[in-house]
């Protein structure tokens, strides 16, 4: 794929030609019974509104020009209501095969891959306890497939990292809080507990699907994250010859736990210091990821973030002292 | 172990000797300052309370009369405001080796043990589908351990079917039920629905602890029967070549999904038809066993059984006709 | 009214007149500022949109043309994005004398009101119990505006068996799995669970309008369909002489339980087993029912119906062993 | 039966001879292994403690001295820890002919019966409105069951106004500040509320037994209050030619819907201004009764009262300015 | 600012020229691609939709013309749907200081700001506690900036008395329920419960924000005028020497609890029958305003009016007897 | 006072004499009739129960010995179940001027008090921002009396840190943790973290009443520690000039917010990045120590600890690695 400009940075007036994503596709129909084609066009740095007024200008076949499909299209920009958007003269689908990289369609980690990588190979490579680094390696390191989907995957469909690396991304924040967290409480142990931290969201890998949308695979919607990273955790643990029976119970509680309550999805409660420790520290990370975001992304005037649906509230703007 | 009566047989002024189990073993002091020994004491047919008003009485080592030890009992039954009990003469801890068989002093359910297995296995036996049939003979056929388990198991430890065997019964009714249920909704599939049914509390044989007294094992308390079975199938499964990785993701949903709330501990809601069927007949069977069995054994005056926390209600024990 | 073909069979560029129920009629305005009509339009089969331009082919007065009017339209099927609609030449209001039998212009439940009108008939004569017997006969079959209403009565308003017969076909499903059930749980008195079953929304007669739309009726709202039944129900038992008091408040607990929770609607809880398996398979029937419906009518790609507010969750679409 | 002292009035070393309610009746046994009996003695100013140490000294039938019989008593009182107890020589059953007036051994309300009954008279004769007076005067007047067992019944088992002749006490309180509230919210018909006042809990003389003890009958725990005076309320209409339908379904909905939500036992949410109104105001009065009552009658030290577990919380006793 | 006609008072076809305040202002595109301007244009009379189809009509800085801004507008009115609207011919930003007086174009009381007044000063220097009066002169009184806030803000954002000065409205009235209600519950200390009256929503002078719209200000975003109100107690206690420590936790608890519920913002329970009565008066008032303003204001057909997302629920319009 | 040891040092057969805290006193009688007095003794180490079977042996007025006051005991420690007891010879009412220093009766924390003092002058002359850290001195530093009060308050009445010097213990453990969170969370402002922390439980100095048992002040059950800081926070902000209003905002936002929750206590949620920091880990630093002090004291056998009432669960006891 021909190089392109970033959607984020086009301006009036720009010409824009190039691969996009389509978000949504809807043909619509106007007062006077013409019919034009509403795009949600997208690529890594972001998305904007195309409109199509004339639908012979598609090319091929139109029926193949539905959401989630990449297209190809030509166009000028221009501003309305302070936003962008494209005023488009040709649309075309696009087979996948033109396309090459996905990800470049998808926003993605802030965190460069090879740096998240490398520090998780750390700190699994740092872990104490010889049955849980082996248990480690076995899922991280050793399993190519895994370890390629855990670099890869979203850490969330909505709430939270939700961009290609978020889940390493999350997972690495929540472990450097929990070694801080590790140094305070000395009673922990810091093994288990970066056991929990690293295995509490594996499981997303599967449960996401994220192609061309971040959404729920079928197994995700009937099975959920906890239950399968639970049973990925028990396979590899019935590879190693002698892995004491204490300790995988101890790791699959903190797994299973790690909701905190069973409204949210756990079938079990927090029943340990580490347990208790690794709801926490996931919990606020994930919160805390998504309000910074939420105010960092706020273009609009006034102290208020819109509200967010999932934490049933607005953020303050404002920081102190203020940034100039 | 030689011949004893049963509990529940004994009149005021019968002389006892024999092995009980003791549930509760305390010692007491009265205000004269004197010390005594109160034992709840049980077999499989009840329990009653007996007292030892001299500790000299007590042969060997004291501290080996605790809860859920098993002891050598004599003494005479008196009645105390309408209840037997047992004023007792000596009392000595006995070794579980001079015991034999332990069922002896649990509760068991109705139903025979050999025409419970016998159904089970023709239930299996039934299934049309041979991924299915394949996968539930693994486990209820051709793993010895597990099959004996399912058949000694209780099916909780203080709601329904409190009893050995009381986890067969409960299964082959909600089993029978949902026999007559997949006749009435005929879009149902009866061998899914029928396999959801046999493993939906197959760990139980692990959540459950019920050597001495029906409790909670470790491994239940931190991960849940749920999630123990839900591991147990997709090992199964792991074993039988080529078995379709949707079925799999049918039964499993069914499983995870039995308790039909998130709150009830259930990770997933359920969004199968067989899965909504089998969550609904397994929970009615379950509130109607206690429901009946509180309406039968309660041998109070009056309309009402006692409270039940469990349901949260007391029971209307008149029945329509009047049972003369 | 004269034959004219289903709305569920035309086909694009078919010409259409007739008679049809608006459901919704919006006069909107175009950004040209011109006028036009938009309605939804309906017949038993299903629902399209109309649009007409020009509001000068309204013939009559234009002030009628309003939501839950009939209307006489004539026009031509077009199709916009893969659903039809029809672009209209002319409307104007019908009065309720010209359309004749209105059951025309809603949704019919499957099975035959004749065949459901002798499964039930067969159901109250077959009750052994005298006092029960005469009062569902009282009710159902002497009552002729009752039985009447019985027969035509919708069994919800939109969750479930939403069709004219709705509600007989709801409660006679209900009532042939609560047989099976009668025959399992052998300790049930299975008279009284059947007029559990037959009485249990008898008061959907008056709690639902369905003279243009599915809604609630103002006693509906005001009262709720189970204090209108247990009223009815209590003024039958008074017109039977020496009827047993006992009965009458083992009947009426079932009816006012049956939803099974105070906050779903009923004053008290299921205290007797009959209640308790009313409550059950009244529950699962209707929820059953709209997951059924649900998959298949979901015409939508994907393995996932669209999601349900009442049950909060998408369903799963595909079956095993598949469809072909 | 004959004159015999109040039990609040009894001081240490006073000798009392006279008929009790026996509202608990426990067979003991001391650590001596001798039996005695321990009574809770009541009459309508108090309850104490009395205790038999000798049980040679019961005369008759020793199985009929149990819990809500009534007992005649010899004995002496004695202090034990500041409160009156009575040391038993003689105890024996006495049948309910010797007894008479049984209102002698319940708590009553402050409130005379005929001052309250007038009270009640006057404010049916008040209502202007003529089908609403009708209607009231056949349920408080007209009907002398109902009119007696009206003025007799607690107001409810445990929370407030637990006393005889509670009910009217409580609901001729709620009127008195429903005919003020009425004053100041113009726009209601107060017509409309005080008959909803009147009867909102005119089931309770048949959910609440006090024969012996406050409690449910049968009928109380199978239906309700709500639903029984929503029956007697269309019984009673029934008997009115031409009763308006829309008046009978708003009075009907005023007390279906007194409890204000669902959780509480009200089938419907209050939706007219009225039954809103009688929501509050029942509601706030009860609490306040229950409130006050506490602050009156602790004696403890301290500025708060035991924890109501009705209301979830302790209250404050210190009024201000503060009671000399 | 000139005379100009109210915005209720037009009729089809009259010229409106004059200043209104744009509630929302949007730039919308026509599907011709051509641009226009939407208004929502209100006065204190009301409110209607303006629309101004050539932008080229907007004098002076057309990105002056937001939400929020005062515009002044030259236009007719035309009929749409039954409703008011304007055609606009001239569209220009308006500057504060033309306005002059901003409540011309706010909602306001329909109590006269001045009876208002005159009926607080009375219940203040009704006071018969020296210090609970010493308290309410100063804040209600003596301070000429909260005086003047409290008799201008609105009561609620949405809720009920959205309008300026409906916090002094809804203040009187609840004052006035509750001297009916220390009328009849005589325990009650009046001067305690009118205190708490009084002060129990003063914070929402600073919590809402009314200069150009009702909506929340940071601080009571932030804080919540509970905690804001309690802040200004205790401030103005501390000028008071000698004040009782007992009669400040007093009011300042029922001030704390008024609303009854953790869940609803208030930290504490109410713990004394003055705060549980505040509670009960202030909840009751509030939503029999909303009911009765919602009955009132609904020009629609049927019984019901639009469902109240606050209440959760419709009310019944139909008033008894039938209001001719 | 002079020395005495501790009851945790006392074994079989010792004698004791000294001061001790009356927990409990509770005059109870024999079933022989004769009385005994039962006493819950307590110093800093921990408590047993004394029993005193001749009431003669009371030296002075025996209405003196209750609950709460301080007594001088002596007699012979005895064993009894296990457990240590004090049968008593002697016993006597002690006025609190012989007690001294009321500490030696109270559990009181780890941590030096001297240590954490000097931890916490650290940590507010650590402060950055002037505005914040004038705040800070002139609570913790300059105000004698409230230093004192949070050197000795314990944190909560029975969930964590039930200790003298238990605030100040939590309120440090949670400033270590937010020092290395704002090391991790860099966007976080950490003076603004630091301030919410130390200033979060402020109030709980004059909510709990800690003299002779910890329990909740008249104003604590009032108004809530939340509320009492609150006024002082605000209070001391109007003592410095120029104060910046959004500081003090977002400050008391902190405060106000730290449950985290309306239902536990604050008014309003956390908005801001600080404010939901400061909640997650104030709520992780209390249930931890719970956790880990329930597992650090239970001596049981066994895996689990008592079922804990707060978290709802049984903690899990077995540490991985075994501690030896």
């Amino acid at each position: 794929m021909a190089e392109q400009p970033e959607l984020r940075s086009l301006k009036e007036g720009d010409l824009f030609a190039g691969f996009l994503l389509a978000q949504e596709a809807l043909f619509k129909t106007s007062a006077k019974g013409s019919e034009y084609l509403e795009l949600k066009l997208a690529d890594a740095s972001g998305d904007l509104r195309g409109f199509l007024w004339d639908l012979r200008a598609i090319e091929g076949d139109m029926d193949l020009v539905v959401a989630d499909a990449f297209v190809r299209v030509k166009g000028q920009v221009s501003l309305y209501n302070g936003r962008t958007q494209l005023r488009l003269d040709k649309v075309r689908f696009a087979a996948d095969e033109e396309i090459g990289d996905f990800s470049r369609f998808f926003p993605t980690s802030r965190r460069p891959r090879e740096a998240m990588q490398a520090e998780l190979d750390q700190l699994v490579a740092g872990i104490g306890d010889p049955w849980i680094r082996r248990l480690l390696e076995m899922l991280f390191v050793e399993d190519p497939l895994l370890r390629a989907a855990f670099a890869k995957a979203p850490a969330a469909k909505s709430l939270h990292h939700v961009c290609l690396g978020g889940l390493m991304e999350h997972t690495l924040s929540v472990a450097a809080m929990a070694d801080r967290a590790c140094a305070h409480y000395q009673e922990m142990n810091r093994d288990l507990v970066l056991a929990g931290v690293l295995l509490h969201d594996l499981g997303k890998t599967a449960e996401l699907a994220y192609q061309r949308s971040f959404t729920y695979s079928d197994a995700g919607n009937l099975l959920g994250h906890i239950a399968m990273e639970a049973d990925w955790i028990s396979q590899a643990v019935a590879q190693i010859p002698d892995f004491p029976e204490q300790l995988r119970l101890m790791i699959l509680h903190i797994v299973l736990s790690h909701h905190g309550r069973l409204e949210y999805g756990s079938p079990v409660l927090p029943k340990t210091p580490e347990a208790l420790l690794v709801h926490y520290l996931d919990d606020l990370d994930g919160k805390l990821e998504a309000m910074f975001r939420a105010i960092r992304e706020d273009a609009g005037q006034g102290s208020w973030t819109p509200f967010s649906r999932t934490l049933e509230r607005m953020f303050y703007k404002p920081r102190w002292p203020a940034i100039p």
